[in-house]
């Protein structure tokens, strides 16, 4: 029996993101998550000019709350506490692309014909919990009987990839620059990014090493955010619009994975789940790497941001750096990346990423993105990747 | 602007249970959690005549797996080591609901068009850890700032609804043994049950007291256990019928939900969140609560066994307990539940617990439930629950 995920699809619905939200990310804030969810899925309903009787399905995404806030079912707890009590709702897990795997599930539930209005949540909450707890919660997104159990970190592990990418390639640490300066840059004029501060080749070099080659300006912050997004179908989509909501096309939503540890890979350098999850997207779309104006990836580490590059078709092995290196991914280059300051600089809240992802995209592609405003984009690709390229997300939006 | 779910689904395609896998369900296994997953799932592609190859995507149910074993991205983990790296995984959450939770988004992947054949599988290790953090991790499914931080736990808040339902209804403690009684009898004949230990109303009466009323014998014993099934289209379902896999038709698949927090609830024994999912599924199955020839329950505690008929129609408020003094919901009665012991004596392995009711009721269709065998059975509906009735699952299955 042979059976190929392409074969199927071909009586799905059109998929559109009608409205968003998101609170500013933040660090040691006390407002507890089901508040935060409540502040996002409020501004998104609002943005998306429904209703909460409206909404009849909430996916959250999440990595950690049962970890760090001894609290699981959060999507009936943000359903009720946001006013729909009663519908479908559930969580999401796949480490750091938690968010943007609930996004795939509720793209799911429209285009398969189970809902015609849905909201997705993203939610992360880590920095009241003690640092060795968010360290070790981290790690489990990794391996963690060839790995983690070896004292393995989430940094240790993308300090191994960018070791051998610099080694293979012959890359020096100057070259991962541009993507954290950019990032940073980009962050000044985004009001919910976490760090509004601008940083040169001077303050990435000296940047403290976390585990070498990484350095803190290579990581990621750690911080707390939240943010919604409202899904629809077309005809939902038809009367958001008139109504002045902010709407764009999912043209595509698709999934790659790979093994979780590193050493069970045949490249460590090739990001395989990326490579899928990508491919997928562009065959779903029916566009090229060509097409895609804007790519919000998920810029956790910098080499996973060169990695990214090549796997989505942009760059040869080993010249990802360069795309970075020769302006091509700044704001005002070919494939802008990290358009409100990426993870590196409007932070990180694991299971919120993929979706603040979202939002920022959408934000381009409805020419709302104030001060950052990428020119005239009709086509972004947005990648959410949980642990080291295990789980891939990817959405290609259009309008 | 109006939405209703029930709008939506007027395109979507027949979904079939093609083949299912489960381990013995056990207590203090060595074996981890991977390889658990990779023996219940590779016997569930064997049942259904498929191979590794043919699996386009895997959704995992797991509720503690980040708290008590260090590991998340269970989906692309279980994918890698069952020999189909790459294809679309994540894992869904739902507290105890989260194996049909993830049924329900394996149901919606073939419905939807978005898959052919995927895996779904639930998995749950909880016996290695220590028991303060069993006890811990489950409380994570009430809601934590209004139940679990006054020191409420699982078992405590399921007290507080029996003495509830005792006070309100007038009910006696020995009108709840049928129900334990009849699942220790059930078991006896499964060789995947934990318990295999029938007990009689003493035994039930002088078990040791949990926390008032709650009886050790009204709750399900801790446990680890993985189950694993098929799901895929009709086309898909025809040819593996005829290589000899057990096939049945998944006529309804629908979530329900509530508030986590019992005192949020306007009537605490009124399981809404089991009402909106029973009514659902039976609007998708076109069928009524008459037409249903088994009910696999989620029988958590005794007193939510009763609940549960009430919500899903079979029995007025108060008069749930009935059916089980009545023999009406024993083996040989009207309409049996936990036809294989249930959670009580089949056991409870929280995230796996929905995929064994689904392989269990799948057992009974295709009349291969051996000495438990219900006569006949043409339709069946299985209902997994997270939390104090926040999730509720259900699934009505067809021959």
């Amino acid at each position: 029996m042979e059976i190929d995920e392409r074969r199927a699809g071909h009586n799905m619905r059109e998929v559109y993101l009608i409205g968003f939200g998101q609170i500013p990310v933040s660090k040691g804030r006390e407002m507890r998550g089901r508040y935060m969810a409540r502040e996002a899925i409020t501004a998104a309903l609002e943005s998306a000019t429904v209703e909460p009787a409206d909404v009849s399905a909430l996916f959250v995404g999440n990595m950690m709350a049962g970890m760090l806030a001894q609290q699981q079912q959060l999507g009936p707890l943000f359903a009720d506490i946001s006013g729909f009590r009663g519908v479908e709702s559930m969580t999401l897990e796949a480490a750091c692309g938690s968010g943007a795997a609930a996004a795939r599930v509720g793209f799911s539930a429209i285009a398969g014909g189970l809902h015609d209005l849905v909201v997705v949540c993203g939610l992360e909450r880590m920095t009241q919990a003690p640092r060795e707890q968010i360290t070790a919660a981290l790690a489990t997104a990794a391996d963690w009987e060839l790995e983690g159990v070896h004292g393995e970190s989430f940094i240790s592990l993308n300090a191994r990839l960018m070791a051998m990418y610099m080694k293979s390639h012959s890359v020096t640490p100057e070259q991962f620059a541009p993507f954290a300066i950019a990032a940073h840059t980009n962050a000044m004029n985004n009001p919910n990014a976490l760090l509004h501060k601008p940083i040169d080749l001077d303050a990435y070099l000296g940047s403290k090493m976390l585990s070498e080659p990484v350095k803190l300006m290579d990581a990621p912050p750690t911080c707390d955010g939240c943010a919604a997004v409202v899904l629809a179908t077309r005809d939902v989509a038809d009367a958001a619009r008139r109504s002045g909501a902010p709407v764009v096309r999912m043209l595509a939503s698709a999934v790659g994975t790979d093994s979780l540890a590193i050493d069970r890979r045949d490249n460590p350098l090739t990001l395989a789940g990326a490579e899928i999850s990508s491919c997928k997207a562009y065959e779903q779309a029916g566009v090229t790497p060509e097409s895609i104006d804007i790519f919000e990836l998920h810029d956790a580490y910098t080499v996973i941001t060169a990695l990214s590059l090549e796997a989505a078709g942009f760059a040869k092995p080993g010249e990802g750096v360069r795309l970075g290196e020769e302006g091509v991914t700044a704001i005002d280059g070919r494939l802008p990346i990290a358009t409100m300051g990426g993870l590196k600089a409007r932070g990180h809240p694991v299971g919120a990423t993929g979706i603040y992802q979202l939002v920022e995209t959408t934000q381009q592609l409805t020419g709302t993105a104030g001060a950052n405003q990428v020119k005239d984009p009709t086509i972004a690709m947005v990648q959410n990747i949980g642990g080291t390229g295990a789980t891939v997300v990817t959405h290609i939006l259009g309008v």
